[in-house]
Order: C-alpha cells, then sequence, then structure tokens
C-alpha cells in the first residue's frame, strides 16, 4: 500500500521499530477489510450459527482499523497508548480467528478470515515483543 | 443518545453489565468526539509544542470511536475481544487526559478534553472492574 | 454531547452556517450509533427479511460517522468536501429510513432507527439549504 | 488485499459492476492509509501553509474509510446510497489532491498523497459511469 512511502517521508530517523509498526499498521488495515467481507457474506447465509461469527468480525474490523490508523503515524508518538491498543487487537485477532477456524471446513470466508486474523496477531505480537 | 434505546430492544437479558457497557459506549463516542474537535483547534493554533496533543488526541479518538462501537453491540459478545479492546481504550484516554493536563491552563479545548478523557477512562474501568 | 464546547473555544468567528454544521455532527454521530444498534438487534433475530435493513444500517453508521467527524472540524474548511460528503450522508440516511420503515410495526429497533435517520437527514439538509 | 478472495466467495453472481465497486473499494482503503500519513508528515512540520493540507486529508481519510467498507459488502446492496457515499467520496479525493497538488514541489508527501487521491477519484468515478 501507498502508505509506506509517505510514512517514509517522515522526518523521524528510521529505524527497526518503525519497520516493525508498519507491517502492523499493514495487516490491521488488510485485516479490517477481511472482516468487513467475511461478515457480509455470512450475514448473505443467513444462518444461526454465524451470527457469533459475524458479531466478532464486525468487532475486530472496527479494532483492526482503529490499530492500522494509529500504527501509521509516525509523530511523536506515545508508547503506551501504542501497545495498549495494539495489545486490544491482539485480542480482537485472537479471538475472530477462533471463531471463523469453527466454521473453516465449511465457509470459506471463515476459512480465508482466520488466516488474515491469525497473520495480524502475529504482526501485532511482534511489535509488542519490541 | 438514542441508541440506548434501541439497545433496550434487544432480546438479551438486561443485566448489569450491560449498564456499565452503555456507560462506557456512550462516553467513548463523546470522547472520541470531544479528541476530534481538540485536535482540530489545537491544529489551528500552529504551534510546534501541540504537535504531541494533536497526535494523542487523534490517536485516543480513534480507539475510542472502534470501542464504542464494540461497547454498543450485545448479540453473541467474545468477553476476551471486548475486556482487550476496552483496555487499550483506558490507555488511551489516559495518555490523551495526561498531555491535555499538560496544557489545561493555556489551552482551554485541552482543559476540556482531559475532563472528557478521564470520565472515559474512569467508565473503562468500570467495566473491566466488572 | 462535549464537542461543542470544546468547537466552541475555536478562534473561528462564530456563525450561523457553524451552528447548522454542529447540529448536522451531533445528528450524524447519533444516527451511526443507533445504526449500529439496529444493525445488532437485528442482527440477533436472523431472518432472511432483516438482512436488507442491516447491510443498509451497516453503511448508514459508516456514512454518518465519517460525516460527524468532518462536521466536527472547523479548521481551513473545503466547502466542496464538505457539502460533497453531506449530500451522500443524506442519501445514506434516507436509504435507511426507509429500509426501516417496511419493518417499523413489527421491528422496534427500525422503528426508532428510522426516525434518528430522518431526523439526521432533516439536519443534512439544512446545511445544504445554507 | 486479502478482501477480495473473500469476497469471491459471496453467491452474488459475478458481474462486471462488482469489479469496478472492488476497484473502488480498494482504491478508498489506500487512498485513506495513505492521507492519514500525509496529515502525520504534514503535521510534523509545524507550517501555517500547511493546516489547510492537514485539514483536507484528515477529512479524506475518513470519507475514504467509510466508502471502502461500503464498497466492500455485496450483500442487499441500496444502489442510491452506494451511489450518493461514492460521490462525496469522490469530491473528497478531488480537493484533497487539489490542496495536494499545491505543495507538490517542495512537500514529498503531498506529491505522492496527490497520485493516490487522483487514482481513488478516477476509481470512484468509473463506478458512477456504470
Amino acid at each position: 500500500m501507498t502508505f509506506r512511502e509517505i510514512v517514509g517521508v517522515h522526518p523521524l530517523p528510521g529505524s527497526l521499530i518503525r519497520q516493525v509498526l508498519l507491517r502492523c499498521a499493514e495487516e490491521c488495515l488488510d485485516c479490517a477489510a477481511s472482516c468487513i467481507a467475511c461478515a457480509d457474506v455470512s450475514l448473505s447465509e443467513n444462518e444461526q450459527k454465524l451470527i457469533r461469527v459475524i458479531r466478532v468480525a464486525l468487532d475486530c474490523a472496527d479494532a483492526c482499523e482503529a490499530t492500522g490508523r494509529i500504527a501509521i503515524r509516525q509523530s511523536a508518538p506515545n508508547i503506551r497508548l501504542i501497545r495498549g491498543v495494539i495489545e486490544g487487537c491482539a485480542a480482537a485477532c485472537l479471538a475472530c480467528a477462533q471463531e471463523c477456524e469453527r466454521h473453516a471446513t465449511d465457509q470459506e470466508q471463515c476459512c480465508l478470515c482466520a488466516e488474515v486474523c491469525r497473520r495480524c496477531k502475529t504482526a501485532c505480537d511482534a511489535f509488542l515483543a519490541t
């Protein structure tokens, strides 16, 4: 995505942490869009057993989108805020991945969404480990 | 706000936790809008010392907005997800309140915003204590 | 909501247009939250006939939230942008109100949501008439 | 982005319009993230002349994000709503592109952001032409 090039213009010294944070931002934006799509496909099926996955995907989309916005910004970062939000996002991705995995064999949208959520959780964890 | 009446229609049994969660949702939405307004007034002043408060207010707005959306929903809640996101939101509110308080004597928008952030943090903490 | 007090600090000269815009912002934020709640209650009912209203409520929530954010800001406004976005928001509110009204007799959440959407459309139209 | 694969699972018949809409969604999400990054880099420069571009980039980010969310969904679409919101988004992208272009020679972030806004406007216009 183009935002990486724009962030590259930022006067802050490029650092390893920035790369880990931008990876996190990219995964968050991919995951937010995937969760919106997964909730939409699941909604179209009108099945009682999918209400739980629709709910968690809507929540995960919101958490990932906010986290993606925050992780893009480089000016005057507040580390406690960023860490707190990314921890919440990792919890959301884990919850959504686990619920999607319960439907992965017969709901292709859930199978695909679970993968993205796992990848986003890994990117969040990589930042939290710095 | 009208969403409380609509949530009252939800078939889930009304509970004390729901009231605490809805209070949290309402404070999150108030805080998100206040942070957007604070960042905008501070931006118009074009002062180097306000860059930090603009950044943290933009971040806090994003965290609160996502948390407000999640806290409104009642269907099939995932408690770990909700707790994780609200913990992140409390961290964002605290960070924004502290930064705003540093400017509270000469920036009225920061003084007002700090109060809302403190109130939102209290509402998040009240939920986390349940 | 508190954001009105914070906007009152903005150095821009207070004007009639600002009051109409802030009214629009407030209705947008109320409408966004109401649509999220309406979609959630409707989702919990798991009825085929409600898929259309869930979809339109999710869309209306997104349009209103973005419009609310934009209408809060006072610094260096771009009138064409603001008008374009508010026109889109009015279209979203009308679509959601009409779909909700189709279910108003047997779905209380839709009855309540339709009212808020109509009110938000009126506030958008009031701004567009300036 | 992964959401395209997930949308491909949707039972609605694939159509030319869907492809145009998904292209629009992808450009909106790229543009939203780019505008957030552009506003952040511009904020870090603390220059009076950049207040206008920061404001319009924040607005454009919000409009694009909401439009991207709406364009991803395929279930029970309301064409009037979608067209209205995409018209508003095209207005936002044009306004942001024009403001960014005024700074394109000495602000690299604006030069890059203007390109993405133009591309997103083209994708919106392509949908509106269907």
